[in-house]
């Protein structure tokens, strides 16, 4: 019996996580979830897998919760809620599904505790890589990807040598605006940005694809899970995500990842690695798909990626800087504050104006999170 | 320092294994080589890699070669000279790339002197799996596939569990008849069938995968390699012949292998497992490729995959038997004595008569195999 966190339960990958745990209820406990505002779907969950503790966003909704709850879960709140979800119960294994940096100190405070983490959140290591690294080496524990593309990576090596390997490849959609001009991105709307082609995803992965941001991050993310150089991994598009990422080695034999897009498959691997057991998800069937799609990734097209590139080359605080900007333009674009383009324009703006710190400490690394929300919202 | 001997040196997959051991001359020694009838390549391979022991086909081509050839090196003949090439030498490892059923003894006789073995010749696993397989657990020792699909399918199942398997597709080009209908295949000359559209082969294996008895030979071999039913073994059509063959496991995941056609690849694979290094091939540029089509196997227009997977499941000498009735309809083909979609007909009246042995020994083997050939023959 594996004890399981989930940190952001209410979300997109915890309620699949759920999904996926209520498929192998022998094999899997729940200790602890961390939600966010959905009180009613909180409710729901803390009853179905009665957790020892859960967390919420504020004290309000935590005295709301409260009265919804079996007398056996404890709820706390804010962000020692989330730290006390993260690190202090029994569970073995943490997902990491909130949105954005705010991953951060839940995670490093999990693998302090000594727990494996299912890495969801991939701004943790964009923003502090080298921190997170280094308390995985020092407290021993796994970190098993779950995005999709890493996920596909991650299996690729599995009884590979890394020092084998020639280039890594992540496959990206393209996402809600690949089959438009950059002229026709210029009036683009909120809803129309947040309609994914290939996958059912949270507001903010949503518009990160769309951007390409999120495959920026995701660079970042390979970076430092696997080890390699920014000159060994690349970007390929891939309209269909059926290939979920590849990597080819020293002979050029290529191994791939595929399925359908459904990440109950990531996130029981990340849960059951390294068996595998029937999954929630349906097979694939290529001969129905009849064509996959690949075409060079176009820099000039997603400015974006490639910031993600330099920042990522760049080291320090500039990856914090650069996700940073990118979570408070989304959330500006969310809020219809920006248009669509404006996003790129202020991620642009703020790396130019940030002095990067090399090898910076947790606290300047979040006074660097923080100076670049203001500057994003300065910026417009 | 690996010592390597070549059944089959002067063939396609002989000469490519010669070209990957060029590449790493500090990896590999060449102990012995096997060739045919093609005397001058053969003393050319002879005088370039030194090997202590060489065979020929006939005696007389065993007394021409002598004096073209090293003091240290001997020459033998016939089924003799196999056999002492195969077993009676220091290689560690016999890559056995003969064409047909001929290889069965000589890699047997390999596989008892204690040589792990990278099999080329699908017919030995086709014509006496049962016989093979179980020599090889008995000797302890490793049969490495330098097929490219069953090469694939092994890279797949690095770090795996076989338990966890779902399903083994097997791709297949179609061969060069692949878009034709069976009323084109009429009157299709012999120089027709050898174009094979991606992979440059052998004649025999050339028309094998226009008629898709070779496909029908790999879903056999697989059988035997992987220990999977055939309920769990498909083809499915995949026209570019880049992903070589992939696996689905329990959880839905699949993963695929990837690359040029080179099987250079697979048999520098074979060589090197479980590491890999640096192969003369060229790197997959999938942008370039742009697209990869699939379609479901049509087994009303490929009716020898059926016969093949009918003989496997039937067992026993019915796979012996669907081999032996092909070569020797390949072999009338080639010669012109018969038409190329008489093939399939003569492999389908000669397994209607055959009475099938159920775990037959060498003998019964050796026999049906005989049978089978002169039944085709007495067929038309």
């Amino acid at each position: 019996m594996k004890r399981i966190a989930i940190l952001g339960s209410t979300g997109s990958i915890g309620t699949q996580t759920l999904d996926v745990i209520a498929h192998h209820p022998e094999l899997y406990q729940i200790e602890a979830l961390a939600g966010g505002y959905n009180m009613t779907l909180l409710a729901e969950q803390v009853n179905r897998f009665r957790p020892k503790k859960v967390s919420v966003a504020t004290k309000a909704l935590a005295e709301q919760l409260s009265s919804n709850v079996p007398n056996g879960t404890k709820v706390y709140y804010g962000e020692e809620g989330l730290l006390e979800t993260a690190s202090q119960t029994d569970a073995d294994f943490v997902v990491t599904a909130l949105v954005g940096s705010q991953g951060l100190r839940p995670t490093l405070a999990a693998i302090e505790a000594g727990k494996d983490i299912g890495l969801a959140n991939k701004e943790t290591l964009v923003t502090a890589g080298h921190l997170v690294t280094e308390r995985i080496e020092r407290h021993g524990v796994r970190m098993l990807p779950i995005d999709s593309e890493h996920s596909a990576i991650f299996q690729c090596l599995n009884g590979e040598s890394v020092k084998a390997i020639n280039k890594i490849t992540l496959t990206a959609s393209g996402g809600s605006f690949r089959d438009r001009t950059r002229d026709e991105l210029q009036n683009v709307t909120v809803q129309e940005a947040l309609q994914h082609p290939n996958w059912s995803m949270g507001a903010k992965i949503t518009i990160d694809s769309a951007t390409m941001v999120n495959k920026g991050l995701e660079v970042i993310e390979a970076f430092w899970l696997f080890g390699q150089p920014y000159s060994k991994i690349e970007v390929l598009i891939h309209p269909e995500s059926i290939i979920h990422s590849f990597v080819e080695f020293a002979d050029y034999s290529i191994m791939a990842q595929m399925g359908n897009p459904d990440m109950r498959v990531p996130i029981q691997y990340a849960l059951t690695y390294p068996d595998r057991l029937p999954s929630p998800s349906q097979p694939l069937n290529l001969a129905q798909v009849g064509k996959l799609h690949f075409r060079e990734m176009d820099y000039d097209r997603y400015p974006c990626l490639k910031m993600a590139f330099d920042s990522g080359r760049a080291g320090g605080t500039a990856t914090t800087v650069f996700n940073a900007a990118n979570e408070a333009a989304v959330d500006m674009f969310l809020k219809d504050e920006i248009r669509f383009l404006q996003i790129e324009d202020i991620i642009a703006k703020v790396l130019d104006q940030h002095e990067i710190a090399a090898s910076p400490t947790l606290e300047q690394i979040i006074e660097a999170d923080h100076w670049a929300r203001e500057a994003a919202r300065k910026s417009i």
